[in-house]
């Protein structure tokens, strides 16, 4: 026992978590569901360790201006640098460039996992999240961006989230840098302005053409009075911008010599291939059938700096209350897109890429939200009470739970403290549904008290219920001891038939 | 694409592994195995992160001399240093101590989970490994310590370990401990000594008593010339610690007065508790059935050095061939044992806990030694080739994949590259049951072909036995498109049923 002087204090990290019974027992449920779209998919399990040469990993987090800046890194006995991954996608690269030679392409895999971010934590911003990721490598086509994006769109329904209470959106990396280019916006040099111009066409969902338009320009002062600065496009730029993504004809000026060069320019660069993809995908979606559910939508631009192409984002359009009370949509739960440089980085040829992520926690959140993610089929286990404390007695307890399990009843004997009130009110707590009493008297008769407490819970709910009091199960029976697995069996079933009777009452 | 000056090299981390499909299905397997003997005992999930405060971990690695040896740490941005967790107790400790207050006790919990050690990694020995742990925490009788022992075997009995390949060992520390003390080994000053005492007692079933009779002594030199300096004790000393432990009556010396002080030590310390808390274990084993099973053994030592009492070890005792050819015996696959001071460090008040781990790679490799993780079940997609790439086509073969996954059949459409003969030996890499072929000519017909991998691989094996011949089945068939559903599941039953034949023929 630690004086008080050199007590350790017992505190989570900052930004870390613990997760409780409830909590992991739907992550199970909710990812079993997850893995089996996956594997219908035709994608094959890989796993990558938690650690990597930083060099491996990259530098390609949001924002993030400082090396190492976002990511927890060590040096190693040898002086290398190590890191805690920050996503799966890099790590992913990485195994397919060393593997390359031994795995079938193109390669279509999945992984779930825990990620970390050197961040400072805030609200539902934690520093180890899990992510649950699907890749396929080495497939060009969009075929495969556009399979991504109905294999999430299926993910979405496997978990019980109805047509029309999601969308997965999708948009393309190259119309974005094309229309950036042809407005004079490319090069090292403007790198900074093109990520406020991203983040401005990020808003499109939320604050509409208009709103994104202040933020293209000079900047955008919302109803609560805070100031978003701006990316200082001109009117001529913005609008163009806007016109050209949103596909509505540029009306805003009459001939204009510069407005024909860019659309000289965005006619010859990326951007016409960017458009193309987009055509094609949507072509593969509506054939299979997944019209609505997988859109094109330009205000998906994603973060990330390794997406080269397609890039997707899968959202909850339901509305839930936020911490203030508000009404909003819930929003993003997974994004992902194509990163054909992220394998080629390693290896003397290209390599094309694409994947989707799915964050893992915010999906549960969502899932608890519509009550997709009920626990309460999770039984407490039966709970034999200790009355004597001689060896003899414990050895018999033991053999009653050990009798239970081989049952297979969740069973166990109480090893706390003596008395009985602190045992029922274990049992209580760990939702018993029954208990086993043997004391002395019980011993020489060759029997066991069972007693019902979860009928006990219903009819001191009820009490006042004359007819149901009398109609319920005994509260607590006298068995002999030899019959004690079949007489627990007799109480779960009924419990599991009220519970099933409950259920369709509701 | 990387030009060769400024590729990254993709290797893995030193220490470190990828898991691969077949890996990853076992572990699984094996896994939900594990938890539901642990469930049926009544053991809830927990789940802790993986970096803790440095401090909150402790300092207790076995033969760590260096303060942070072992450990992967970093120091956080508010100056603070975390560590990544190096066993699963450690956490398990400060989540008990935060949240005492909220918890049922006595706590029973489990939790699988990755853990490091920053050490030289060697030829099976990694610095990334998954334990699988079980812990009860708030229980000080040995009931608790034999419930951990009968669990395990349990456990081991779950995963097709037959009764007699597996063993598990119990002693307790505490009469290691009093020995010790009683022949003068106790205090600060002999912590060294001590140590090597302990590794020479560990070695009991290797070597016999007369080799450690060696280690204990001067010195042991083994059969391949290898010398292993002993740990100093004198003759007597050796002799009497391993009468007491053999519980040998001590015959080496007529009356001696200072085995006579020895004795009188041993009776009035903690060796005394101890072999009281060996004999209440084994009554306890004994009445619950599980003699044998579970087997008091003195060789039981535990490198970590927070136990406090009873240790445990779950011994796979079949032979198996090493990788120098020869036959050993397989050994441990877990162990742990009671630690009532780690969530005290934390707590103005004693905690009693007792543990047991489980180290699932080990376990792994064992299980496939024994043939218990086959994963030959597992099916290969259904790959649609495609034979047309425009847009339509593209559509086609896309709802065609679509359909086989909504009836339940894995499927995928080929996204590589151009040619039959690539999209064959895809499919084949795969483990394919057949591929779909639509080429302009079927689809005209509104026809698909179907081509039977599986036979398809039997008959090119069995092709001079032409009554095998003509009784498969043919490996090609021609099926109305709307059929293709309803014969692709008639190829996927006859495949299964070939398996089950074949599987009962072996």
């Amino acid at each position: 026992m630690a004086t008080k002087a050199d007590r350790v204090k017992a505190r989570l990290p900052r930004g870390f978590v613990d997760r409780v019974p409830d909590d992991l027992r739907a992550a199970e449920k909710m990812m079993a569901e997850i893995r089996k779209v996956y594997e219908l998919y035709g994608f094959e399990p890989v796993e990558t360790p938690l650690i990597e040469y930083t060099d491996a990993l990259g530098k390609f987090l949001p924002d993030q201006d400082r090396p190492n800046e976002g990511v927890f890194s060590f040096q190693d006995d040898d002086e290398q640098w190590l890191s805690l991954r920050y996503d799966l996608t890099a790590p992913l690269a990485r195994y397919v460039a060393e593997n390359f030679e031994s795995i079938p392409k193109p390669y279509r895999s999945y992984r779930a996992g825990w990620v970390f971010r050197n961040e400072k934590p805030g609200p539902g911003r934690f520093r180890q999240f899990m992510q649950f990721d699907a890749d396929t490598v080495g497939a060009p086509s969009v075929s495969a961006d556009a399979e991504m994006c109905m294999m999430m769109a299926d993910v979405m329904e496997a978990l019980g989230i109805k047509r029309g209470d999601y969308v997965i959106r999708v948009y393309n990396r190259k119309v974005l840098d094309g229309v950036l280019d042809a407005i004079g916006l490319g090069g090292d040099e403007n790198a900074g302005k093109r990520l406020v111009v991203l983040r401005a066409i990020d808003k499109l969902d939320k604050f509409g053409p208009d709103g994104v338009r202040e933020l293209l320009g000079k900047g955008r002062l919302d109803e609560s009075g805070d100031y978003t600065k701006g990316a200082g496009l001109s009117d001529l730029q913005s609008s163009y911008l806007l016109s050209v993504i949103l596909k509505q004809p540029f009306l805003d000026s009459g001939p204009n010599p510069e407005v024909d060069r860019w659309n000289q320019t965005l006619d010859s660069n990326a951007a016409a291939q960017g458009f193309a993809e987009l055509d094609d995908i949507h072509a593969l979606v509506l054939a299979a059938g997944y019209e609505g559910r997988v859109k094109i939508d330009p205000s998906v631009v994603r973060g990330l700096e390794y997406y080269t192409g397609p890039v997707f984002e899968a959202e909850l359009t339901f509305d839930v209350t936020n911490e203030k009370g508000e009404k909003v949509v819930f929003g993003s739960v997974g994004g992902g897109g194509r990163y054909d440089g992220l394998v080629s980085r390693f290896r003397g040829e290209p390599v094309p890429a694409t994947g989707f992520s799915i964050g893992v926690s915010r999906l549960m959140t969502a899932l608890k939200n519509l009550g997709k993610l009920d626990t309460s089929d999770n039984i407490g286990p039966v709970v034999v009470l200790v009355m004597d404390r001689d060896t003899a007695s414990l050895g018999r307890y033991q053999k009653m739970v050990s009798d239970l399990r081989q049952a297979g009843i969740r069973a166990e004997m109480y090893l706390g403290g003596s008395g009985m009130k602190p045992q029922m009110k274990y049992a209580d707590r760990r939702g018993a549904p029954c208990v086993i009493i043997q004391g002395s008297q019980e011993r020489d008769n060759g029997e066991v008290q069972i007693k019902d407490l979860i009928e006990g819970a219903r009819l001191s709910a009820e009490i006042e219920d004359n007819v149901t009091w009398r109609e319920g199960r005994p509260a607590q029976i006298t068995a002999k001891e030899s019959d004690l697995v079949t007489e627990v069996r007799k109480i779960l079933e009924a419990q599991a038939e009220d519970r099933a009777n409950a259920a369709k009452a509701v």
